[in-house]
């Protein structure tokens, strides 16, 4: 019998982390490699973090919520396992020896156990877009160093990641992100100031959070992840392109420079990345939903409208800018995110306060070195968001 | 400066062999690794090998014709190459040291060079179907015993080859084959009986010759890519799919255990999968045709129709039936798609005639050993050949 792989979830009530654990058990089920789970971490969702200790016996679980101590040591009293609660718990969890560290906390409280496992020489497997945004060349030396390796978990990156050419990067022509396009792929601008919450987070081929659903209708997701995909496969911006695919099979491709497209496709279902993640570079066998084109019966595809949705152009600008650019883009959208399904914002602002924060912060365009990468990101976050918070009122005193 | 790799082509002055050459000139032009050529062959077109052989250089220069070496001495006169003629002297080109060889001969005609130059160390370009077809694990093993390399050059083979694990076949679950259905994709079978050569000839997405255009009307010639693609990749015909995609962008796809599909895209374009393999394991830049997904709009595909194209059941049957079964069914689609083009056999007895040669060649479940199945290939093309002759006259006869 094969060692088990010791794996490692930050975040494993949440939706990343939750398939994660599922997929493991249905891999374990088929037959595949055992796992080992070293530990567990949640935050307010005590009851679904000891259920997932009891199934999977992890020697630490903690609850970033440092309230709930109590609560957790009682849920698991039964078990042979160490309870720790609070932030810096979850660091020191992410740190503990282990083959592979799914990073799935999401926004900003996740960089930081992201950074930490980073520095481990274990396997980072990242779902946490933040710290790709805020830190992604610090991130990605940092795990180099450590002798680790990091793979994207979501969709597009992940795609990238299958068909990259790992060991020859300068055979790359283009990198070429899909889009869904998101609700609004069709609304012409004229209705586009009227978009409500509710409008906003019904998204047509993926199930997500309604911050998330947000920058998908914004297509400020799409900004992120062509952030992100320059940061992970060293390309410029100039040679990162968005196609709007508003049916998500293809999930994003790579152009060689002797003109072959490499490509990877499938169902739209965050699974099949995160079983890419945890078997790499191998493959694991689960119940996958499988492709059937002729079912489908064909795909198609756009260009994105940079006039309905200037969120591109600002996060292929921020990328261009560097340094604390694409933290500040990250902070500004995510304020203007929530402001808006606060209903402080209207939909069409929510973009301009990324333009505007991104003109206010000072040094944007400055220089993080490596070393306090992850603590000038948080501190570049926090200037942001609060530059961000007054475009906010100011544009709310104005309307 | 790198030293220049040797490239040999057998087959220069077909489609293939010209393509070939012309690639190489452009990837040269832009500053690619420059190339030297070693052998040039080619048949009866004596004048364009005579220019190769002036713009390349090569040691040597062969014409198949036996009749036509003192036409090639005298074009090549002012030249210090080597000069000889006949298929001995071909098969003796084939096995000149050399880093690559581009089997490129169209036909049961190109299976003895191919064959030789399976044994030589070198990286075997195969562009010739027959070798495959007819004795494709025995040549796989071939030039796995002798250190070389096999890389396919149609398109379909190239982009499973392209995105295919190759350190880890056991975590492929499918092989799915692109086919453009080719022009009588929308015909319905009651109209099928009157088609006529000049109808099949007109290929909508690939330029080829005559009999190919009749193989990609009748779908025998995805019969053929599914047996070539069973011994390419070591994969049973149950994990063998085609897929009906007019377009002709996707080029084939391989769907991973996980889930994931992995696909080759580009617009058709014989060239993309011959400057693969050029510069296999790396890639060669030359100015390539690109993708333009929101260009094309959209991709569209459909399952394929057995019934009114009943050669791709033939093929999966002679691949299961296994031993000389694959090399019958390539002489008898050979034979009766000529018959076809001469008139003496109708569209949808293409079909007919090799099923029933099939029936009756006695032993085609036989297996050939490694050993001599080159020359048992041969025998059963030329057994498969003489009785296809027989059925297509006594369907003649019949009518």
């Amino acid at each position: 019998m094969t060692r088990a792989r010791r794996i490692t979830v930050l975040g494993s009530t949440g939706s990343v982390g939750v398939s994660t654990l599922d997929l493991m058990a249905a891999i374990e089920a088929g037959g595949g490699e055992p796992f080992e789970v070293v530990a567990l971490t949640g935050a307010g969702n005590v009851r679904r973090l000891a259920e997932q200790a009891r199934r999977w016996r992890p020697r630490v679980v903690v609850t970033a919520d440092a309230d709930r101590l109590e609560e957790l040591r009682a849920a698991v009293a039964d078990l042979e396992v160490e309870v720790a609660a609070g932030s810096d718990a979850v660091v020191e969890a992410a740190v503990r020896p282990t083959d592979l560290v799914m990073a799935a906390i999401v926004g900003a409280a996740g960089l930081r156990s992201a950074w930490a496992a980073a520095g481990t020489g274990a396997t980072l497997a990242l779902a946490n877009k933040e710290s790709l945004v805020c830190c992604g060349p610090a991130l990605k030396a940092r795990v180099a160093s450590s002798g680790g390796r990091l793979i994207p978990v979501d969709s597009e990156h992940s795609a990238i990641f299958q068909v990259f050419p790992h060991d020859r990067p300068e055979t790359v022509e283009k990198i070429i992100l899909t889009a869904s396009g998101g609700p609004f792929r069709r609304t012409p601008r004229s209705a586009m100031g009227a978009i409500t919450p509710e409008q906003a987070v019904a998204h047509p081929n993926w199930s997500m959070g309604a911050k998330i659903s947000v920058d998908s209708a914004t297509m400020a997701n799409k900004g992120l992840e062509m952030i992100e995909a320059a940061y992970l496969f060293d390309t410029p911006s100039a040679r990162i392109d968005v196609v709007v695919h508003p049916e998500s099979i293809i999930h994003s491709l790579v152009e060689m420079i002797d003109g072959s497209t490499l490509a990877q496709m499938g169902p739209p279902d965050m699974r099949t990345p995160i079983a890419c993640a945890l078997a790499w570079p191998g493959r694991a066998a689960w119940p996958a939903p499988k492709l059937d084109l002729a079912a489908l019966g064909g795909l198609t595809f756009e260009a994105p409208d940079l006039e309905r949705f200037p969120a591109l152009a600002l996060a292929r600008q921020a990328l261009e800018a560097g340094g604390a650019a694409p933290a500040v883009f990250n902070a500004a959208n995510e304020a203007a995110a929530f402001a808006f399904l606060d209903r402080r914002l209207a939909f069409l602002n929510i973009a301009s306060v990324v333009a505007e924060t991104l003109e206010r912060v000072t040094g944007a365009g400055g220089q993080f070195s490596a070393e306090d990468a992850c603590r000038a990101a948080l501190q570049v976050d926090a200037v942001a968001r609060g530059i961000a918070s007054d475009v906010i009122a100011e544009m709310a005193a104005a309307a």
